[in-house]
């Protein structure tokens, strides 16, 4: 196949496009598994700026609606449906490929997000034993700010980011994230674990793009690796401060470093707490992509590394309120410095707080899942608790979430989630 | 035994000394245990501002020394060495006690404090296993900035804060804790743990200031809690961010609440990761207390909840350099969204980073505990990877850390940890 | 003539289109003075969220090359080019105009933005005597970066934001203005001066859009205020800190308000030094009315008050390299608490400094004139100095500015503004 | 004289110490004016720190009372009592002298101090004309914070930092000095400028320290100048920013720098604009001083050249409300781009605002003195109006002070400055 070859010219040019009214897997440029076999979609030359359109992770299988009957009949294989690879001119393994990321906006047209409660048997959403009902929030962008009208009394502008960045896994690679997510799953297995602890390669939903010959087709749709967690090479990283002008360095392990994104989320609480848990979107990201020959041995850097940009929303610090969780789960159980555990107990005493102002638990959770909140591993020696502290900006009410004689000032109708 | 008034005046009265140069079980004031029992050393109103002096989390068994002698001697059982308890007037089971940290600050005579790698068979030195060797680095203070001779290259202003502050429990929750910490203890002799994974109750050691009948001090010693880990009361939190001008509200068991405070440290990072991680030190912490009646119930508040102080060091989002880790650990094992590996993950990935500008392991471990280094779990639900990132502020170190073409410029001699 | 009806939509509608390869003043919906009876363009409700689309303060009469001829030709009768203006429903005068900035940013074709030097003859420009050569720098906007072939080794993050937002006078108020200003033109003409102090009605390029009888625009022609200053109204405030995310309450002096915006800045060091001193481009301003009824008595608010947004870059307190002026000017002349000429000798000091890497005196005004710098009055009551500092983030250079042994370290090849 | 050697050993050394209970003018090492001559009163060398204890600006007239008959009474001839000077080991002139201030503290027995407005003829009162009679306000320090029981509702972080920070001038610098200055007090003498416009050489009240011999002390005294404003050296800057942690680089002028310190301000409002218009107190700070030899040529710094500390108060951008002035006086007046009158309508105007909330006039302004407010010069270029923006934090009150519809709720019993 020919490669396209991208330059950046003035303005900047998009060098792929997505027709969001079209299904993803009839468009080149897309897909959705991780396989060193993925023909490059374009090339690009170190340095140059180029726009990258994608779909949001589920590949437009979310609507701008007032029930979940999305959300109940996603089909989780086809997700994440990512923009790529792109080739970058003279990369080759053992570089590292920088990354800088220009600017990510949401389609002008189509200034709307959703978060997602998932159905517990399919996903990990942190809360699901507690709140198994599929559920959605819409959010509308106003500009850069956020707002819902299945949440109401609270808006801020997002932190807008992928979830998604990486590079092509080598054979090598590949095989090692097989073996060990396979291990995990058959030990969990041999324990009966009620749900899904790895997602391991499966054919169906499988896209690879521009793989033109059906043999490569199913050859990365049998062998390639499923896009769900983070891994080396970036992938489902989820961190919310990889955002506009933020940096980072991924390891290259195939020649031209095959690069790809998606998964743009607007705006994203630390954890992502509901699975489907930032807000997703369909967006366009302004990138530019560089090397470090040699760079990950030069600088022992084997997993990536970043710097988050220089725009931020900024609070103050008094601003934040913040809970705690200790490792002992809801039944009284102590558990021995499980960071985990003190995260959603800190999640847990943040919703009973919100619940008091008259939310309803789901939307807090889909609140906390979305909005800019900070969770910090405080301590991690103190045995056998771990203290999780977790800070939610109070300025994004519109009324006083803190505490005060008499308790809190119960809001009036606070409407429903989607349900 | 009559209870000392202690009115706040013009200076602001210390209504707890310490003479640093005696031994801490011979001072009224300090204790190593939580108990109901503990009698109050003192009584303030609410509103009122008063200073409280501390021992380090020690009481007095470390040294300003070039060696690690004082931590290999170190006695466990008297850790930690609290100040208090205060009583509140007009406190009663239910109230949240809101305590505001007026200031933080080093006697001026003893400028200096120390992070340690403790004995691991005594401790959970989070990176125990692969750094098992005690010792230490001292840090000097000059003013708002702490710099170690042992730790060459690197001058950061202090975050300063107590490591512990709690309300005495009552007898029904100090018995929820010892009983789920004895389980927990039961669990692990039967699966052959290898380390201790909680702090019993144990007399030696045991000190309980002022309580003078020699049968409530042998009852305190024999059912008093350890003061390790945070429990709902607060405890040993370890947070770094409840530092100067920030507010607490925790949740109060017992009549007169008994307000202690103590495990002064200068600064921290995220995890206190080397277990005497923090800069601990001997300081002077001014307080003011107030109370919310009923606030446990009506703000459904039963672990504490907290805001930080307005005043804090800034570098700017894009100048803190940021590892990643995933809950694979180093021998290539998967966990299930396991945060704890994760973060371990992420630290040994900084270390190895540190390591080629010349650092040894230990000096970067213990540089990584001490300064402020912030770590956020970035996602925790892309089974079977939870992504932590730990993020490392450039701007404390005197030469460039950023990642650069041809590796990182090797500094000169770069010294030792104290042995 | 009717008005057109704008109703927020999803997606978001644009109230005021324009075409930038058309002349302006051929298009409705545009001005370039302030006079009460200058027809509305459109009208919306409060709460309405909308789109404006904007000329560059010129109108279009400067472009993307490397020569200045565009900059010396320049007609300054036409500027400032307005949208607007948009009639607020049930706006009366004595109401406050709540305006929130929903978001700004470049046309997504036109990624493109300059700073000049204009005639001193004609303009103000800060330092119009020591450098009168008409030039330029064109800066290219990579996502939220903007950076300049005419200025190199520095990039920034775009603090964008309109300089002009703005309600239309009542007669009275627009007396008022052209009394006060006059006299001040009366008086200099009396003393010699020898360059222009403020900008009186002059109908050559005056504009008024939708204004369709020939006898109102004939009116308007020549008894509209100039748009140069800010004034009562709002005006060409040119505060750089009115960005996205801003609330800014404007008084209102007719029915329906009558609001534009222009002038459109995608960065602005404070001062806006060169005159037209910031980034100037074409733009897209997303917006939301709402009123404060009576809010102008209620508050006290006879002037502009606005609150900032949440999202601003951020670099760190200590990487703000600071210069200092006092009231001495460079003859050495000692002036009476004159901010002015403290601000000015803290500028002229930057540029001697920054003129040691290798930078142009030009290159370093344009640059200082563009770049987000801070400029405080920090006192004004030390007779006879006033103390102006002047804050540059180091972080926008791509070399290391901080003050060393040995001098700054010149940099190669610095090219040249365009001429 | 022999001078006394200052060795930094560990605890932190004193070099200068006070007695904050006898005259300052028994005391050595402090002094009221500058001068070539005034001998060192002790030497230190680069890099030692060190602590030097300071008298209030006033040298204690001013007490901790709710009556301001000590205001009506100061001496301002005797103003200002600095500590120093200090020989640094090296230094030559031409150098820079690196200050780098480690820490600022108030004496821990006198947590208090005063912000006042003087008499209007004797001082440049920023508001002298509108409000002109002699009033103070007493602040308390609880730790971190001040507040004041003649401005209720208000409690805010220190901004700690000393006024004064600067070195000998030689002969050749003062007396460029006051040949400028004694020009300015001739024009205004001869165009009858009713108050005073400069503090010129004046006996009364000099004190120059150590100068043991009487014939130095009466030359010094009559030739010194005044402490009064800033100038090349450093001196009366007044510039909050310059707080702990930071680091300013001060021309040398003659061998052994001579470097002096004073006038420490808890916090202070941009402008200190009721001329003792910080939070004027007694304090210790601790100061590291190096060299950069020949730096002033080196590097073109001929005026003080700062970088702040890393640690402040930070309260999210979108918590300032803003005010603006323009160069339009209270008459109605136009001005030239006048940023003073500038500033001064935007001050005029944010008190105004204040008072809707029951404070007094007097209240508000020496509120604005004292507390972390911010005034940036947004534009000096657009005829005939300059725009200065004005930014008040809000959290720094215990109530709402955002502009609301109905206007704003008035505070009960707002007590009174000390008259």
């Amino acid at each position: 196949m020919a490669i396209q070859q991208c330059a950046a010219l003035n303005p900047i040019p998009t060098i792929i496009k997505v027709d969001l009214k079209k299904p993803y897997h009839e468009q080149p440029g897309l897909h959705t598994r991780w396989h060193p076999e993925i023909p490059f979609y374009c090339k690009v030359k170190p340095g140059e700026v180029f726009k990258v359109e994608c779909f949001d992770s589920s590949g437009g299988q979310v609507f701008n609606t007032d029930d979940a009957d999305d959300i109940k009949n996603v089909n989780p294989m086809g997700i994440h449906c990512l923009s790529g690879p792109i080739e970058v001119d003279g990369a080759e393994p053992g570089d590292l490929l920088v990354m800088e990321i220009q600017d990510v906006q949401p389609f002008p047209d189509e200034p709307w997000g959703y978060t997602a409660i998932m159905d517990p048997a399919k996903s990990s959403a942190f809360l699901g034993d507690i709140y198994p009902n599929m559920q959605k929030a819409i959010w509308d962008f106003n500009g850069i700010f956020a707002s819902s009208r299945h949440i109401p009394h609270v808006k801020f502008p997002g932190f807008i980011h992928p979830g998604i960045v990486g590079t092509l896994p080598s054979y090598e690679m590949m095989n090692i994230w097989k073996e060990r997510e396979s291990k995990l799953v058959e030990f969990h297995a041999s324990i009966n674990t009620p749900h899904t602890v790895a997602a391991l390669p499966n054919p169906e939903g499988a896209y690879a793009g521009q793989a033109v010959s059906p043999e490569l087709a199913k050859k990365i749709a049998e062998e390639g690796v499923r896009t769900v967690p983070p891994r080396e090479h970036g992938g489902n990283i989820d961190i919310k401060n990889l955002s506009r002008g933020a940096k980072a360095y991924l390891p290259v392990y195939v020649k031209g470093a095959g690069f790809s994104v998606g998964d743009i989320h607007f705006s994203e609480g630390d954890g992502e707490i509901s699975f489907c848990g930032a807000i997703e979107m369909h967006g366009i990201i302004t990138l530019k992509l560089g090397l470090i020959k040699n760079g990950m041995k030069d600088l022992s850097i084997y997993n990536p590394v970043f710097l988050p940009g220089p725009v931020e929303a900024h609070y103050g610090p008094s601003r934040y309120l913040t809970f705690q969780g200790i490792s002992v789960d809801e039944s009284g159980k102590q558990h021995f410095l499980d960071a985990k555990v003190a995260f959603r107990q800190a999640v847990l005493n943040a919703i009973e707080y919100l619940k008091k102002f008259g939310y309803s638990g789901e939307q807090a959770y889909l609140l906390l899942s979305a909005a800019p909140v900070e969770t910090h591993i405080s301590s991690i020696v103190d045995i056998p608790n771990s203290c999780v502290s977790y800070s939610i900006p109070a300025d994004i009410f519109d009324f006083d979430i803190m505490p005060k004689e008499g308790g809190p000032t119960r809001q009036g109708d606070m409407g429903s989630t989607a349900k």
